[in-house]
């Protein structure tokens, strides 16, 4: 977002406020929209590097055969995530942000042309890595799931609340490295529950696949009727 | 930054641009404080969790007693990392940026007020934990040094080139997990060169104290003249 200390330089209107407004009202209109479709939306926020892309491949790998699956990649720049992914043989869609720190609602609507949700279950949109902006913009997902690598500290609720806040799902990811790194999951899931008690939270590790079947569960049982 | 697709909304002037040479307005005045004061300004830049705040404190051990030290701690909430800092008797101001992602010249100016430059050797800034929009919003710094943490991965300089380009000092920290992670140290430096050839690169560990002495020795070396 915009810096405060900067935003009201030469402007009369209170920018950051109409912008998420605007935001809301296009994520309101997607929501409808999967809706109508019957497609579950999942909006995956992560810090760069903890595993989002990873994650949606062995997600990809599990359920691919079960449920018809696609992914809006979202980047700065770069294809190299969309290009994992459509590997796999699912339909993806890459959003390349130009710039911007995260996606909004009408990038997702806008890459919306390019898939045919009517024959969707599970749309997972990725996500820019940062664990800021991206949970100030909804873009009508039906929940906002987050990624946690143990490396980045146990500090991290107490950091960046709002994620944690923002998010029905908080996955600990990297549980692998837990023997090599300063973090406390006692502390992660403490703080964290105390900025979101609703927070749902589960320790997987993409590399050794635990805990993942977890996941793979919570996921089939919020697809919606057709 | 705002997104792109929405930042016409309403709204009949250009306003990223306008707030970026707003920004950097204050920081080139800002050059000139730290100029005239003598003092070496650093800003420290990572995504969440690359170990800003543990480089910091191994830095403060080392040159403590040679030079005059300060911090400014850029977080978005909470005093965590400033306590941390304190805990070591250096001086520390907190910036609390209220939401923003990143510093901007503004809020560093207006921490300069509860310092005494005249006194100080070097000013380390740490930055919010992002690897987008920190690298886009000078401060007034002599250098932009980065962190990027093994665990992170080695596809990061392809997906966050503009602070690679604007970094003079990349700092990849925790080898010391290299033989956990997937990551190729040959690769970063490949691409981040690539995108900024004059890019100085140390490999760390803040954890086992590797490398180190090329970072303090580095930093000694770009003093300034009191």
């Amino acid at each position: 977002m915009l810096s405060p200390s900067l935003k009201g330089l030469n402007m009369k209107i209170p920018i950051v406020k109409k912008v998420l407004e605007a935001n809301d009202r296009i994520a309101e209109e997607n929501r409808r929209i999967f809706e109508t479709m019957g497609t579950l939306v999942i909006n995956l926020m992560s810090g760069p590097g903890a595993g989002k892309t990873t994650l949606l491949e062995k997600t990809i790998q599990a359920l691919n055969s079960q449920y018809r699956l696609a992914v809006i990649e979202g980047d700065i720049q770069s294809t190299s995530d969309a290009e994992r992914i459509a590997s796999t043989g699912v339909p993806v869609v890459q959003i390349n942000t130009g710039g911007a720190c995260h996606l909004d609602a009408n990038m997702v609507r806008e890459a919306l042309e390019q898939l045919d949700l009517k024959t969707l279950d599970i749309l997972l949109v990725e996500n820019v890595g940062n664990l800021v902006c991206p949970a100030e913009f909804n873009v009508g997902e039906d929940y906002k799931v987050m990624l946690l690598s143990v490396a980045e500290g146990d500090d991290k609720p107490i950091k960046y609340p709002l994620i944690f806040h923002e998010s029905s799902l908080l996955l600990i990811n990297k549980t692998d490295l837990l023997p090599y790194v300063d973090c406390s999951i006692r502390k992660i899931r403490k703080e964290s529950l105390k900025i979101n008690p609703n927070l749902e939270i589960f320790e997987i590790s993409c590399k050794t696949g635990d805990g993942l079947t977890h996941w793979f569960t919570w996921l089939s049982g919020k697809r919606k009727q057709k």
